[in-house]
């Protein structure tokens, strides 16, 4: 079967403590798709500029992702994000962002992409994520991302496009913000009131958490001695944890099928921060993932046994 | 065999978005001492003043908690602490503080605290902790917890005092400004370096992590759809954590022991926000714990499986 993303294709300018990139390829659908072409054939949809050349194509289909739904603008320049990190790289701040062909981009999807076993929306403004949701309309699984600016400035749009997916991921705080509850299992849970089936909540360097109706699952990031970059966790997680379910089309989309999915996600989410953009990421071996798998199950594992309590 | 606490007994004055107490029974030793009541003999140390009467006496003694070691200082106020929460529970602002008959505290332990076969030093002056550590020398497993005060204004005390203890027990913010390391692993190792066998990394929502010789492990917090007070969370798990370490004698304090003595400390916190202050432990079960225990197990846990990943 196949995935189809739609999401930003851009270079990104990232200073950290411990290093900069002045412009390297990124873009959550770039970070998306590298993630889930472990998994099963994926296709990008969004638009470039002059300035997407054959390097950055050749990055993409290295890891065998179809590139043909990338829409070259002509005379175009490729959307472009400039950001810093403090040394908690928890907190980073936007120093400039240049929507440029993204400003202007309507997605028109080939035969190939609408007929997407499984749809990922990554953040971008949720009219558009509603315009491809409409053109893939027989997906079994659709999944999307949003932020923080969409809840402030595109709230409605945004909640009509949430009542079209079956899987929301977004920060733990961008849930809360969104539904203005303070427990991050009441946020999700009013989520789902909207339709959706399953809520992922991303919480940084803590990991994620999943509910659905089968329950509450929370799995912690992989522990790093070094982090260099963590821009494109997020959408590394998403790809693995979207690749995973698409990797299983006769399995229903719940209870440990996801949690593997969770697992798929976070391991391949580990190995993208350990490096800048997607450095690490464009040399990954599969039994890498399978490792850190492995250890995540080793890390989040522990017996109970008997003890006799006192009243 | 028994637990020596040494720590604040206290008035707090609490304000949540969900409520307030203007004066209720609190103290990380007495927060602690209920909480490590279910698992083994414990005793408390500390200083109160003329307002502690039979009311605050009774709560400790109701969970059979040894109160003889508690000073009592004539003409003496209790220590007070007054904080308000914010919509996010992660932020708390102090209001007040007021030491009062703590100013002057200088901890002298009776022959049967002197005894104890585990010691909790909760956060009190780094030099006042290594004061009980020297008076409990038997003790087999010892653990700390301080805050970001003390490494602000007696950082050298502080880990005059860390190089004494088996284990460290700090919010993940502090073990970073303590290290001056931004990975928490890194961090937990630089306090092992020190001498510590055991760091915890206390992650409010977010859960626990437990570093050793053995590795890495990561408990998420019980997922709640409704948190009144966080007041006393840390102490709390602490109690749950160390009790559970004292009630299992013939046990080396390391592996699967203290990965479940995680899951009890996780799960008595997690009734401890349920309400203002000690409220809902002083009517917790024992079948409660068990419960949640059980539920923690359930939510952390997956089930790998084959696949057949892509080159």
């Amino acid at each position: 079967m196949s995935v189809t993303v739609v999401g930003s294709i851009a270079f990104d300018a990232v200073k950290t403590p411990f290093g900069e990139r002045e412009r390297m390829l990124g873009g959550s659908a770039v970070h998306f798709a590298l993630s889930a072409s472990f998994f099963d054939d994926v296709r990008v949809v969004g638009p470039v500029g002059d300035d997407f050349g054959e390097a950055e194509y050749a990055v993409l289909r290295g890891r065998g992702v179809d590139t043909s739904d990338i829409e070259h603008v002509e005379g175009g320049k490729t959307f472009f994000w400039a950001g810093e990190y403090e040394y908690n790289l928890n907190v980073r701040r936007t120093l400039d962002t240049q929507l440029n062909v993204f400003g202007d981009f309507e997605p028109k999807l080939s035969a190939a992409s609408r007929e997407a076993d499984v749809l990922f929306l990554a953040n971008i403004q949720p009219d558009l994520q509603r315009q491809v949701r409409e053109q893939c309309e027989g997906a079994r699984f659709v999944a999307m991302d949003s932020m923080n600016l969409w809840i402030d400035i595109a709230r409605d749009s945004l909640l009509e496009t949430i009542k079209t997916v079956d899987c929301v991921m977004l920060n733990d705080d961008e849930l809360r913000m969104l539904t203005k509850k303070p427990s991050l299992l009441a946020a999700a849970h009013d989520v789902m009131a909207l339709g959706p089936r399953v809520v992922v909540a991303k919480q940084g360097e803590y990991g994620a958490a999943l509910i659905t109706e089968d329950g509450f699952f929370s799995l912690p990031a992989y522990p790093l001695e070094t982090v260099l970059d963590p821009t494109g966790a997020g959408d590394s997680f998403a790809g693995g944890f979207i690749g995973y379910v698409a990797a299983h089309p006769g399995e229903a989309p719940s209870g440990q099928l996801l949690r593997r999915a969770m697992a798929y996600g976070t391991a391949i989410a580990s190995y993208n921060v350990e490096e800048f953009g997607t450095e690490r990421i464009q040399r990954l071996e599969r039994s890498e993932i399978v490792e850190r798998v492995s250890e995540l199950q080793r890390i989040t594992h522990f017996e109970d046994a008997p003890i006799e309590l006192r009243a």
